[in-house]
């Protein structure tokens, strides 16, 4: 673990290293079942969308024993001021990655529906484009978590603003391209749930982002306009 | 509050008693504002579903608050087992209720979009019933959790299955009545948005249901079968 928490005591260190790598990696799981469900979408990939939505208990059993070790961790150690903060973090922080990889196995199943439907004409461009940047964004977040990067987590949280920009244009070119050719209504559905699997993904991802920010300042910005994070940001720097 | 913990320390018991019951106002105060929204879908009411929307700000300050006060009552008091347990369950359930209200506020808006659109024939019937059902999961959900109720709690788990078999036979009507008119499929979509975020209450409660036996228990039934909840109910009983 690179954020710099010194502790006199090695095992608190090393639990919480331990459980910062646990988180990671799930974090790092969740993000790679939202690529693979893309690819099996794209590709038509019905062995891969079968094996995303398997793949999701493995991310429900790391949220479990994440929560277990953080209990623990509470319980035994008595963390105060930062590191309370932080384990509290990562209590909340597995609930978000948890409900990705929920949301990646919604869109392996929908990649299924749409394999088996067959009829659909429109093309992924939106859809892809809007994946990209929300996986872009999870991998930003979960950086800055790892590195206490607060910068880096204040341009995730930016950067969610694009991503409901983006999906709003996308679900409002699927209406339009349904009220043209109603017969698609069923495909078009079908890429309106998986847009907005996209768009819950980077709610999800910027709320870790917050997390960071909450950790490194001490101010919980959940509900903030971004001048608030601004001045929470300054001033755990002067701090 | 009337859970029948009791500890040496009077101040713990009050620290413990206002978080619950800053919970339970949070809580109420997110199913009222579904039970608006719905309201305002249903009546036409535009003037109600803008103050749902503007109302969620108050569910998400209720969510900062009580989070900063479980942050200084595990610093302060250094709760353990059951305690610690619970105050973990609350810092969890918070975001459930906080997603409750923002879907809420989604529902609302939806309702001002139906309004402005008012070319739809078909009728709320399948949104209302899911809606009671919902709502009464909630409220159930809520009072499991004032009285530590585990098996009203897993009859919550429980009925979260009705509420998906609901949800997909509703969509299923809604599919058909599209491909049978395609004009329709502007209100359509909409009534789907309202289904999926019912459903989604649906599952917010059911967590915070489960948070109960996690409490009452000590076991995270969180991707369990019922027959391993049922055990947890039934250790708890004995131990």
């Amino acid at each position: 673990m690179s954020n710099q928490m010194f502790h006199t005591s090695k095992s608190f260190d090393q639990d919480l290293t331990e459980t910062t790598d646990l988180f990671l990696e799930m974090g790092a799981l969740a993000g790679q079942q939202v690529a693979q469900a893309m690819h099996a979408l794209i590709e038509g990939d019905m062995h891969l969308a079968h094996q995303v939505v398997e793949q999701d208990s493995a991310v429900n059993q790391l949220e479990v024993l994440i929560d277990e070790r953080i209990l623990l961790l509470v319980a035994k150690r008595q963390p105060a001021a930062r590191d309370l903060r932080y384990v509290m973090a990562v209590s909340k922080g597995v609930v978000d990655i948890e409900r990705i990889g929920d949301e990646a196995a919604k869109i392996a199943h929908m990649a299924q529906q749409v394999a088996a439907d067959n009829s659909g004409t429109y093309s992924y461009h939106e859809v892809q484009h809007l994946s990209n940047q929300v996986r872009l964004m999870l991998h930003s977040a979960l950086a800055a978590f790892e590195h206490l990067q607060v910068e880096r987590a204040f341009d995730v949280m930016r950067s969610d603003g694009n991503v409901d920009f983006e999906y709003q244009s996308a679900m409002r070119a699927l209406m339009t391209y349904v009220m043209e050719d109603p017969r698609q209504v069923s495909h078009v559905i079908n890429l309106m749930w998986i847009l907005r699997a996209l768009e819950r993904i980077g709610d999800h991802a910027r709320n870790i982002a917050e997390l960071v920010i909450y950790i490194s300042s001490g101010t919980d910005v959940r509900h903030s306009d971004f001048e608030t994070v601004q001045q929470a940001i300054d001033a755990s720097k002067i701090g």
